[in-house]
């Protein structure tokens, strides 16, 4: 099969086709989705070495005898161990001996096939387009801000960064009700959130302060310090981006205020199935090309250009 | 009245008694505590001229129409505007328009007389000695932890730093019913909440990991980072120390685990008369030296020693 991968650099090679282990099923990509992580996995994040990959939408083909076979899906990244003592408290997304699919320890979706856990999958509704299906798992983790921080509907929430995650984000609370604020640097990517009715500035126009939320998504240590700057006493700041270079944090800008700064990261797949298939969100907006995955590296290269959204890659045969 | 008084340095002086202003009293202060932010605004720390210290307890000695007559107080060190919108949303402790006793616009407890607010006081219950009721706005500010993160009864929680408020949240915590252990540097400290049945150890004995919550309280860039490696993934690290260097946070060692980082500061101070009234916690034992207002100096210089609990200095006439 046909498939990115990562080694000292990123190359298009024909691998062996993935055989389904107990419990796994074979799934044909159709789509898969570039991730600003992806992008981090290619410059040497987790020493991964594979495929990389982590966003798709796909079709279970093997085995014969599984409830799954032919069914279109989604599916979780983490795949937990299910016996070690984290697993069995309930905190399997955190298993140390996880594997993370395109990041750690297993191929990943810029390929023909992949294999998943039967566990790991979601069935997506009919309705759901596969390039809206493959939103899926970005969309789930922009979801996840609501179990991060305790929104309230006439919560003032402020996002900051006006990519691919922070666009959802912003549009995830326009729905909760809450009255939004997104920053960020392209007039042509805060549009995307004028559309769900958010308040949108471009950073030097950003003026307002004392939000109760603010979500850091911009991916920049800039994006954090604006963040602290503009939240209210013992509020929140929901932290989405890593940075490789670290953050020079002030304690007293935690302590003093008694800001609360919360760690966020995979979230809920039924729940961003559910939007999507009422369409009550449509991530559609966001995708600036796609490639076939004959073209990955040119597709992976575009992706990394400055102010380019989502970027898809039509895996299927 | 004699004073401490922080001008480019802390000098013993002679000053004007101060005058009550309409809604405050003037009190007669019987006991200081010197505490590590004292020392923090001795070094520069917020810029303050004036007399530091913001621990005491006391006897309302003017004006000779308050209800608070004669009483013994302590008192709350914030003194927060009442008109602004921050004061009227109820976060009248992070007013920007606030004084804060002995560290911001306002002259503090290292002297014979204060004056404060009626609003900022509270009675003393005549079971409680000077010298344990003197300890009331450090342990209001232990008691803050259980306000900032959610701790239950079965939590299993790492106090981080062995100074006095490190000791206190233990005792705390204690009482709450949670697993407690304490790591810090000094056996003498440790036997303090061993009284308490926290379990104690000496920083490099400690092995212990996946805590649901982390209390810093060591003052040291290193106490967070051990902080940090001991938490569990979606644990909680409640922040109680300011270091003046700042920290290099590696934001991915919030976001990957989804740990929360929690600022706390000042507590309630009905909840510690409370626990002093009950005997519940005895905080002196704490107490290292004791010296008369006159020998300050000496007290501060003592106060800054390694390994130093708390210092007392005997204000009244």
């Amino acid at each position: 099969m046909l498939a990115l991968y990562l080694n000292d650099k990123l190359e298009l090679r024909d691998l062996p086709r993935p055989e389904p282990q107990p419990g796994e099923v074979l799934i044909r990509v159709r789509l898969a989705g570039v991730c600003r992580t992806d992008l981090e996995v290619l410059q040497g994040y987790h020493g991964f070495r594979g495929v990389p990959g982590h966003e798709f939408v796909g079709q279970v083909v093997a085995p014969e005898d599984s409830s799954w076979l032919n069914r279109r899906v989604v599916g979780e990244i983490n795949l937990a161990c299910g016996q070690c003592l984290r697993c069995r408290q309930g905190l399997a997304h955190h298993c140390q001996q996880r594997q993370v699919l395109g990041m750690k320890g297993r191929n990943g979706t810029f390929a023909q096939y992949l294999t998943l856990p039967a566990a790991n999958l979601h069935s997506v509704p009919e309705e759901v387009a596969d390039d809206a299906a493959v939103f899926t798992e970005p969309l789930a983790a922009a979801l996840q801000v609501l179990e991060t921080a305790a929104f309230s509907p006439d919560s003032r929430v402020l996002v900051v960064g006006d990519g691919s995650l922070g666009l959802q984000i912003s549009w995830i609370l326009a729905l909760h009700g809450a009255e939004v604020h997104l920053v960020g640097r392209y007039p042509e990517h805060l549009e995307l959130a004028g559309a769900y009715g958010v308040s949108t500035y471009l950073e030097p126009e950003m003026t307002q302060k004392d939000f109760d939320v603010v979500v850091e998504a911009s991916g920049s240590p800039s994006g954090l310090e604006l963040a602290l700057a503009r939240v209210r006493p013992r509020g929140a700041v929901v932290l989405k981006s890593t940075y490789s270079g670290g953050y020079p944090l002030n304690t007293a800008d935690l302590v003093v205020p008694e800001v609360r700064l919360l760690g966020s990261r995979c979230g809920p797949f039924p729940a961003a199935l559910r939007l999507l298939q009422k369409d009550w969100i449509d991530p559609r907006p966001l995708i600036y090309r796609r490639y076939p995955l004959a073209q990955g590296l040119e597709a992976l290269a575009y992706a990394q250009e400055k102010g380019v959204l989502k970027v898809l890659l039509e895996c299927g045969e």
